[in-house]
């Protein structure tokens, strides 16, 4: 336990070191360093293959489910993939340095404030090579130096993937140590990680949510925590029948496992009858277990009574929770209590009924007339995104290039002193 | 100790109900509790100082020191000062509900940020009863609840302030349980407070690095930390000599004992003899001590040699330590070594320099020819600090009404779905 403690610290200091050189490194040298990586990447598919390929073979052996192997496994077209992306993030405009509000006040002094890199992230995640580059893309262009811890069962292809960061960070004239992957998979090194407040300025796990609660538990550094989306949409009694349909089918049969889902709709009484039978039937017919309150019951012998633990649920499946609601404040309160703070769609053409909907619901991402899908950072504009933040503090819902950053006051006085 | 705990999840689950109805509640709503607590405190003077008198007759009974008892005491002025903050923060534009960067995406959704409160906020304090109603006014006009922990010397003064503020926030129709605070002195509140993520969205401790260091290694919560202020100025060679003289004299005399005093003297070799000698002369006249290292020494028998210790200390005294540096990288490397990242300022008029200083020194606030002493809430135009961040999260340098909220996405559709 004690050499992993003294790793930590190793890659710590180094790191703090790195971040520090790179607060200053210029855009160009951070693109190149991303250009440099995914040629990296391109010029050893066959190592990187290779090393996939033994990883592939031991979760096998281990008995891994096909889920957490397809995760797992790379092949040529997710290379391209992965540097596809590299070249999307060289693409994005640079926040660090950023300046803005620069005014001027009654002293005399002129004020503004100045985006800047946090510092050293840890990121903790499954055993997913993509975001190995993923997170060092994103880490990079921020100015932040990185820690990368990856699922164990990824070790070799995360080394080999790691390999062309090095490499890249060194042909860029940026310290190797802006990047570095913790190479034992001893649990005991995220315990330290996670506690490493003298050189770790932010902590990113990216899995479900038992890994994010463990490591928000144990943790010492700040953490962007993403931890589940029990997602509703909410049809307004003055909501288009049409919309409300379209938008309703398609926030829960989009994609099943992805938290933007929607997992419980909630409806207003009064526009029950115009908009259930009809999603009822579109939801049945696409293979959808509806799971609903004792009046959605009433609307077809299909539906199952929902007990109280559907409402906190994110199934990430092919079910859906469905509640009729007496009112706007029932459905808020409902959202309130059971939902996770990640997205909430309200479906209305009243303008009051819109407005008080986005003001009073405290969720990352509050929609009207918008499918819940959307809560992306690809579509938000933000380019990629490392997360999604279901926290309050710090940067909320999709977490791009900003939220690796924060901002600085800078002061620019001409021999000013103060009275 | 389970009835203390109790007692925190009592008010933990007033807070969080108090704070959904805060999130909607109106600008002038709020406005209105903040000057009704104004009337409060303007009505009940008498039994305010009469328990203020009561706090001090025990303070000295128990021995405080001057500088405590001088913390703790109101008199009418000071109510007539704590009256005149409520009138200017309900003055202050509200922050919350704030739409910015509504733009189009390619997809047709409209998406934007919409500023929020983080919800609740728990403020530490030490034996200072103003700091009652100052939190108390910041928390409720960025719409966030808030429960307070006075220090305990100060416990009758602080119920009777917070009598005001109840009733205040009753008059106004909003929730008494907006605001509440812990009428407990036993330490373990604290404990508690700090541990119940589950109902704290914040914690912000105001008092000295031991009371912040001792409630960020306890905290599950996250905490917005103000540490100390080790804070330098750096003459640069090309330095205006005039303004250099200003600018050092003013940012170690202006007053001692704040944290935005500069406690560490940077200068260049070849600027050394033009400013030394004269900066020396002067703050001998004043009566700070000097601490040099060696070079410095040289200028004058009276300045006595800096141990390694002092490079690291908040002196919040007359006292001052000079280093000679033979570059600005050295320079920057010992404000990266002994800083604590609070305020740092560069004289100079070299375009490049001042340009590279603002961008490599990582610090809450970087200064251009001013005094370090301009870092403040006030003069930086936030209206009112809740206190200064030495963190990179979230916020940094002084924290208004702005650092207690976060924003949230927003997305208006018209029917929009995701393919």
């Amino acid at each position: 336990m004690g050499s992993i403690k003294n790793l930590i610290i190793e890659l710590g200091n180094n790191a703090s070191i790195a971040a520090k050189s790179l607060r200053g490194a210029t855009t160009q040298a951070k693109n190149t360093a991303l250009l440099n990586i995914a040629d990296q990447i391109n010029n050893n598919r066959d190592e990187i293959l290779s090393a996939n390929q033994y990883d592939l073979d031991n979760g096998k052996t281990k008995g891994l489910d096909s889920a957490l192997i397809d995760r797992l496994m790379l092949d040529d077209q997710r290379l391209d993939g992965i540097i596809e992306s590299l070249n999307q993030i060289a693409n994005l405009p640079d926040p660090v340095g950023e300046i803005t509000d620069l005014k001027y006040r009654p002293s005399g002094i002129q004020i503004g404030k100045m985006r800047v890199p946090l510092g050293v992230m840890g990121i903790i995640y499954e055993s997913r090579p993509n975001v190995t580059i993923d997170a060092t893309a994103l880490c990079l262009k921020s100015g932040n130096g990185a820690i990368l811890r990856g699922g164990s069962e990824a070790i070799h292809s995360n080394m080999a993937l790691y390999q062309c960061v090095k490499q890249g960070l060194i042909d860029a004239n940026l310290s190797e140590h802006s990047v570095q992957l913790i190479s034992t998979t001893d649990r005991e090194a995220v315990n330290e990680l996670v506690q490493a407040s003298d050189y770790v300025d932010a902590i990113i796990p990216r899995g479900g949510k038992g890994l994010v609660e463990a490591i928000s538990n144990n943790a010492k550094v700040p953490v962007i925590k993403h931890l589940h989306g029990v997602c509703h949409t909410y049809i307004d009694k003055d909501a288009d029948t049409e919309k409300a349909i379209k938008i309703a089918f398609n926030a829960k049969t989009r994609r099943y496992g992805v938290c933007n889902a929607m997992e419980t709709l909630l409806v207003h009484a009064s526009a029950a009858s115009r908009v259930l039978p009809e999603l009822i039937a579109e939801y049945t017919l696409k293979g959808v277990e509806l799971r609903g309150c004792e009046q959605t019951c009433h609307f077809s012998k299909q539906i199952i009574a929902a007990t109280d633990e559907d409402w906190d649920t994110e199934y990430l499946d092919a079910i859906l929770s469905i509640r009729i609601v007496n009112s706007m404040s029932d459905a808020i309160s409902h959202i309130d209590q059971h939902g996770s703070g990640h997205t909430e769609s309200i479906v209305t053409e009243n303008y009051t009924s819109g407005r008080r909907f986005i003001t009073e619901v405290d969720s990352a991402s509050v929609m009207i007339n918008a499918s819940t899908s959307f809560a992306d950072g690809f579509e938000y504009g933000l380019g990629a995104e490392i997360g999604i933040s279901t926290d309050k503090f710090h940067v909320r819902g999709p977490v791009g290039l900003e939220g690796l950053t924060s901002q600085k006051y800078i002061v620019l006085g001409d021999g000013h002193i103060r009275q």
